[in-house]
């Protein structure tokens, strides 16, 4: 976990109780310059875990800055989350790949985080969209709720570089996108998760997983998360992996590992490890997390789960991801 | 199915023909006072299985009134589809949670619903989203096409309290989505399905399915319909269930049951069932559809469809349904 | 490979150095009159592999006409694609059912289409995105970025009759939904891949992959491809096929056949082909790619993977496909 301070100014959006309910930022620093902070924030703000001030500002923006002030935000990257102002920093960091997913204390995320609707009229709590649905139509008037959560999407926060998100309702504000990935409409990444790049992803990175380079994650693939029903060790994925489509994995891969299409590789699953000419060994397949060089298969004949010596050399196919 | 009545007032879209092609409504009500009903609806539409007016409006709303009239309807819930006001009417009794899925007769709702494009202009037929997409393009406005489809987003039409729908696309008009529950961006619940909440949706629930409290339907898994090239029997999911990534069910499932993670559990699977000390028993899975504390998984060893007492107690990650 | 011409015109985008960056056309042409290319195009350019004019506009529209000029292309489909006018116009003769998928010629297609951000107010460069993203949060205007991609949604060029998407996203330009097509949200379609319709796409269709009349691709099923790690032969499904939800094929089928839900047919798998009263012959699932009448399914009490004559009549249900 980093022990830095944090530090960007926004545009944030305030309910009608005057509550900010989400904040966009520009361009986050990495431990700011003190004597940038102590101009903006007071002495007691600096003590604390994290802070967040309304900017004074020109005339012209008084009355916009009462629903959607201009706010300068500061944090402490290894103390739990505050408040919304603090949430939207450190997700926003990952997203600008300041720093990588399970680097930053996410700890009282789902308690700070309002759910709420996201319009194409901008952010609003749910009780709210919902008169604005109905008085909107009254009124002849379009509005569309792209979706009703406690996170956004990363493309109405930022953009990266080098990057291709097919929809964007599908990668969420706190991803990482290293240069050179690729999302897929099939593909999913969850907030504190994504790849190193550059990466195929049309199936799911859940929070914590990461993707490192030259790997595919193929249609509709799974990594096992620890939020839902899953694990409870965060997995990872090295270098030059394939997981093929519907495939999953309740394990790490090391390098060049390939998982046949359609199979999924569960922590507890019992394999037959075959290595060169030593006879198979039966070998739980949470034991082998993390390896490298290994093919994953179930055998056609028999339906045993086997792990062999991976000596196909995948590669990504170079063209799809030159992105620019 | 129920035998009562239901009522609401609702904007309306007409086609260039006049036609009604969909209609927003406004807090249905079931049962709805006589009074109200004979005043606003003669007794032969009293009489018929379902009734639309079109509303008087303040002379501002004149205008208007043509392409977007005010109406207000009666159906019957137990009869047929009638027309475009009385199918929108069923479908958002469900989303307004105030009726449960399969207990409203739809049926002839595929014949009655018109295929529209839901556009950031609203809702038209084909031919004219046609038109106007090429029009706009040509005077430099923003024109979007969200879908071509029968059934439009849940979140055009309601907003029901306590849920997260990370995607408006994934989430049907007569879905229903009790308090507390959650569709991540892979999850899909189609018209006549839904769940009691809280529950975790990050797979699909095809028409008619419905998931009770507590339960987690994982990342792409599936529950067979009757719709398409499924089932013929409708199936459902009991509490405190859960269904792994990439698994699917087309068998019901009772209480506490699990199903490992890329199993798919078809009906006519033949099963060795362990239970306790007793010797294996080969059975068809349909005839433990619905039957509890029922632990799904494919023997590693030897492909074998396994399904065992369930000694795990799943339990929903209740921080991330306490969704406001 | 179709050696014919092809002609449209079009509203195109410009970025800021004037280069177009995607073009919009409207009823393409095949083989267009010789006599209506001579008056547009100059004589070098009807000798290229593809050319592009600006036309010339009312006064109305001059001002419009430097971001979004008119434009009139030209192309061989037998050629390499040249520039993005080229591009844009061979997507679209697929898209508006001219041609068939695979029947025109699309190498150099990465590296001649740039990738764009898809926004509410239009297509745009990153960069500028990446601007218009934080100008119009400071202003209290919304900007909502779709999608950053190569591909734009099929829905955003043209609307092909007698089919739904229920997700424009998951629909790409390029794509040929025959009439009568259904996409649910768990369908996707790729560029130069679809069906002839009328079909039912709740699983994923790989470039190149064509589905002929009759067939149902379930939720979440794979066709694998041959662009991100997957298949080097194009594979293709016959008629009256199902394909199970979550099921997947790295071969062809022909006509008539079964793929059980859950089940991945790779290329390489060991089948035990059982066809009436011979004895099985085990047999690699590629040496039956492309045969009719075969129903796959994995045995549940011993995990071998078994192709069986298939003996039930799979037929669409005919109320969903009557799209109108």
């Amino acid at each position: 976990m980093e022990d830095k301070t944090a530090f960007a100014v926004g545009v944030a959006t305030r309910d009608s109780c005057g509550r900010i309910i989400e904040v966009c930022y520009r361009a986050p620093l990495l431990s700011p310059p003190l004597e940038l902070l102590s101009e903006l924030f007071g002495e007691g703000d600096l003590d604390s875990d994290a802070a967040c001030v309304i900017l004074p500002v020109h005339e012209d923006r008084v009355e916009e800055n009462k629903r959607r002030p201009m706010v300068a935000t500061f944090c402490r990257l290894g103390k739990p989350i505050v408040d919304v102002a603090d949430a939207y920093l450190k997700l926003n960091l990952i997203s600008s790949r300041m720093l990588f997913p399970n680097k930053v204390n996410l700890s009282n995320l789902f308690n700070v985080l309002p759910t709420l609707a996201w319009t194409s009229y901008g952010a609003f709590t749910i009780d709210f969209a919902e008169k604005l649905l109905w008085n909107s139509r009254t009124k002849g008037q379009q509005f569309k709720i792209y979706s009703v959560d406690k996170f956004p999407p990363l493309l109405d926060y930022c953009v990266p570089s080098g990057v291709r998100i097919a929809d964007s309702a599908r990668v969420r504000l706190g991803a990482y996108l290293g240069e050179g990935t690729t999302v897929m409409p099939s593909g999913f990444i969850n907030f504190n998760a994504g790849c190193h790049g550059p990466n195929m992803v049309e199936g799911r990175l859940s929070q914590g997983v990461m993707l490192d380079g030259g790997s595919d994650l193929g249609g509709g693939a799974s990594t096992m998360g620890t939020l839902s029903g899953g694990n409870d060790q965060l997995i990872s994925v090295g270098k030059d992996c394939l997981i093929g489509a519907n495939a999953g994995i309740g394990i790490s891969l090391g390098d060049k590992c390939t998982v046949e299409a359609g199979l999924y590789v569960t922590a507890g699953a019992k394999a037959s490890l075959i290595i060169g000419d030593q006879p198979p060994k039966m070998v739980k397949a949470s034991e082998l997390s993390g390896r490298s060089n290994l093919l994953w298969r179930r055998n056609s004949q028999n339906g045993q789960l086997e792990c062999l010596t991976n000596d196909k050399n995948f590669q990504l196919n170079q063209e799809l991801h030159a992105n620019n």
